[in-house]
């Protein structure tokens, strides 16, 4: 199952860093669903750095090759096959690397748990796996939307190293306002302080990590199911799998650990409309697992990228020995921060959808 | 798939709180493995309070059956189901609540997700459920330790409100310490701490959150699968599936978003025995989502119990009307941190155990 | 996955012939469906022979406890755990047999296999295990029912050995007659001849195969996933699931081979309501692997029960060495096929109802 | 599910009839094994008629590209993308078909099902989706083959309508010279018979249905899961998958059921070389779902081609009137069988490399 995402909308990417190319395969996308070749392009685009400061040097103009699934841009119930092609591949550039485990990297735990791994590049754990999860994604949102036009996704880097954005008027945004600006956080003050964070990270050759916030407004009721499969529990299994990333929390998570129950606890009330909803959102709108109808928000944090250019210890593959090392080239990004911002949204309506879906046979009183 | 956790290893919980009982079934147990039926039952009275301070007053003496799959305490490879009467059933304890959804309780999503829910008790969303969780990670420990006897759980309370253990001497305890000491935390001080914590919010009919530290030490290598099956987004989702659970964090977690990649990477190195260790180890023992030998550590953190004897708003279902609600009887814990360890062990035996058979089919290069 | 059918309505059954019990446990069945206990235990106790003749003397007198998943008899959308207590185990029964493998049962095949296997009665292998199919399937009728009120299932022997019967009138029966009579084939003359059969072949201590025709009446349309999940496809894994069934048929099936296209296609016309139907049924109902809202027919193969009391050749496990085994006791039919009436409906109703619900998840406009 | 088949060597195809390529992912597949694409093109090639009599007139060059999964010839334990594309597509052969449903063709299932359906060709119902079948098999069987070399597979046609061919010395051929014989028979005399059928049926504008054998020699004992995934029921979903297979019988299948248990029981004795074996083989290698040693063997039987060049009557979509219908062009086989015969062999290695993963998680008693 390592490849696949979801029980009923199921996404399986494929492609290495160095292969012919990337994409992903989806089984279970409804019928009908009009989707238009040029909003996957632009949300695939979004993977790309607004600036070239924090981002690797690699030109990726992703273009995007619809295999499958659709005609006249209608989705037929059948597999959606999405491909990228790798344009610039340089297997050179990873030579150096061949003798040593780079730290950090996922180059020892493959070679320990395939016996082989891709010479160069990351191979699978390459971030160019992340392009089909945005592949899929832009399916998953244009279906959500279908079902569910209210339903809005506001993701944004909210925290760069120490430095913190209190996103007190997020909803003010919208999204298209933050893959505009230069490290997809609203507020142009923070956006001036992580650059200054990454140019001197990056002067000095190291990196830095971070936090995204989403928040997902308007969402349906029922979503998510009990137990092992809570709402919480798989945007948490979601979001653990994207690279870099070493913690989610719901709702408000780790400082709920800090609140008293009488503190945490959202009382219910009786809006002007008559629908139930919540004084307070501590729950992050998700109560035993299941949406209740209040916002839906979580945090995702990601560890400073593992590419430093600065000298470390490692082990020499061929002599079993302790060594030094250095990379001396090499694309990478000082921070992934702004460009994971595409793919925490992508991995928030994928998982939505299939809660989505799941719902719609969990209870229901008419006939086919 | 709600109900079932694993993709090989797959544990099937069922049954409420006003059930006949709870019990899982569990699909996939590999044969020949030798278990005594008392250390399913010993692990299961881990569940029970050491002390009536923090803790329902339901007496819960949980006897397990089991139901099938052994033959003399050896499994048969097909399936394994173990069941626990539910025996101090009280439905007039929950009569009030038939007309209010309690604050933060599951009453409202379950039945807007399922336009039914079970009457009285918390139905599905009872922590009874995590019963079953205990009895198949029972079987999960016994079959991993057959498997990989060196590896050892050892799990604990490292914060209830605003307590911290600091846990530098944490491998120095034996789980069976932790589950024989009041609150689950190997130090007396701290444990001292929470006892005081605990009593105050006791005496205020309100409730308490905290965290629980997890460290697997001694692992083999090469668990978990690339992509969406990293062992970081499968702990992930085993822990956040648990009640009350609001964030997870793999490794340094939160504290690596504020590190640098010099600071954060875990340099390689060559040890004695010629095995390749890391000096540090802020990823948690998991690089590429594959465990790489180093302990494995992460942490749980639990919101405060819902359930208070407090004044709060809700809804009358009947009226749709804002209203009071105070409950008057009913058990219920001020803090579940103590009694949810066995849970987190449990959960995470079965994360590992999946892992690890996933891994036999991985890479192998003999004949059957 | 072995023990689990469905992927929407997932049926896990678990027993073996001498554990406590056997049992199905159902994650997926929709909420606020109401089921009568008694339905539940009439449809298993179809499974209980309607003349000694030529059966198994083991008086299972089946007991269904609901354990889990109900309220007031209504589903609750969560797990539903129904069990059946072995009663009358006679461990002694197979002493005999704890030496030799018995020819054509699993006891060798399972040894292998499993390393291990149950000391006495078929284990896991054993007929018993069909219970907690009809447990399933008691609830998947239920559930179909609620749905799609004028699907019947009529299900019947049409052959035992070389006595067939020609099923030109088989609508105007029900399947309430088809039980009640005592080979489950509504023909008394056929009856009358199985009878014959049954009597010659139980005194020469031998065992009788044949087939079951069964036929959906008024199904929905568009049941059946294209390509690996086509609807024949999954009822035909169902039917091959059932111990001792040797083939499978779709429609016209075998005869089908022996036909022209011309003769073989099955027009379409309008019909008085404007209702799209073909004029023959060749194709059972099921065209590119989806229902098309003619009744859908298929035929299930039995062997001959593999028990008979009547010397064979087979091996000793101890000494390795080929010896003569004749049984001098045990509980076995000379022929199952009225026995596995039930079963066929039971699996047939499991089917349907996953593809009903995977159908739900296929093509839909509206929002939730 | 609709797509994917097998729970670890997971296939899920990809394409339609008209889209711009078809293909498959495979995830799981072990890590280290060496395949020359070479041999994955040469087994699609086989896909391809070895004469223009009774097949379409479509040249389908299909040339193989792998998209990832492997460098230098060798799997990486990565997700393996294969892909074909759809060169010779014509949309207007197809639209004299826009009006009206093909008579026992999709058409009108996919609407009913879909809402929506490819406006030509046969979309995904369309036999170009075997290619994608094909691709996997060719992977499986190096698969297969690295872990048990001495296991080979012989599937041939041996009916075509009244035309059997009687396969008593079946193991004196090669499964390449049936690949290289003229309609997939090894028997020549039986090859003339079939060529004059077909070419009957041809002048007639009419088609012909048959059935394939299969033989799978030398198979690894133990596989297959007991109950839902016996390996009979696994084959079966696997076969009756294939597009106008209409029945699946394993091994003495229909014959079974008119023989006596002391007929059809297999006896087992001790060969030379100390294994067990049994004397005759009705069973078809398979007891109690799991393979016995014995050579696994399985009949599959197909419905004559639904394009016929006859008038038919059928329905217009447009005017919802019967109407009588008679294509006057497009590429169609008379009969598909000799071209099935790859797509058989490709489900049954797929079908045997699940069974022999599952089995390496079932029972082992050694370390990782």
């Amino acid at each position: 199952m390592s490849n696949t995402f979801g029980s009923l909308f199921k996404v399986t990417t494929f492609g290495e860093s160095h292969s012919p190319g990337v994409g992903c395969v989806i089984d279970g996308c409804p019928a009908g669903i009009t989707i238009d070749p040029e909003e996957i392009q632009n949300f695939v685009n979004f993977r790309r750095a607004n600036t070239s400061q924090y981002s690797t040097s690699r030109i990726e103009n992703d273009e995007c090759e619809i295999l499958s699934g659709f005609e006249n841009n209608v989705t037929l119930g059948s597999p959606i096959c999405i491909f990228v092609r790798n344009k610039n591949i340089k297997k050179n550039d990873y030579d150096e690397l061949s003798q040593i485990y780079r730290p950090n990297h996922a180059d020892f735990t493959y070679e320990k748990k395939y016996g082989v791994s891709a010479t160069s590049g990351g191979g699978r754990a390459s971030a160019r796996e992340t392009v089909a999860r945005v592949l899929a994604g832009s399916v998953a949102k244009k279906c959500f939307e279908h079902f569910s036009k209210e339903t809005k996704i506001l993701t944004f880097v909210q925290q760069i190293h120490d430095i913190h954005w209190n996103h007190k008027d997020e909803i003010s945004y919208s999204q298209k306002e933050i893959y505009d600006s230069e490290f997809r956080c609203p507020d142009k003050v923070t956006n001036l302080k992580f650059q200054e964070k990454i140019s001197v990270a990056k002067n000095n050759g190291d990196s830095l990590g971070g936090s995204i916030r989403c928040l997902i407004q308007n969402p349906p009721l029922g979503l998510g199911d009990p137990v092992f499969h809570k709402l919480e529990a798989l945007l948490s299994q979601a979001m653990m799998s994207i690279p870099s990333v070493k913690y989610f929390e719901s709702g408000t998570g780790i400082q709920s650990t800090y609140l008293l129950g009488s503190e945490n606890n959202d009382p219910f009330y009786v809006d002007e409309n008559g629908s139930v909803k919540t004084q307070t959102n501590h729950s992050g709108g998700i109560q035993g697992g299941i949406s209740n109808g209040m916002p839906i928000t979580f945090t995702v944090g990601f560890k400073p990228v593992s590419t430093i250019f600065k000298k470390q210890n490692t082990v020499n593959k061929v002599t079993k020995t302790t060594t030094e090392f250095q990379p001396t080239s090499g694309r990478h990004d000082v921070c992934v921060l702004p460009r994971a911002v595409p793919i925490v949204e992508a991995m928030a309506w994928i998982a939505l959808l299939n809660c989505y879906l799941s719902q719609k046979t969990a209870f229901f009183h008419h006939d086919l």
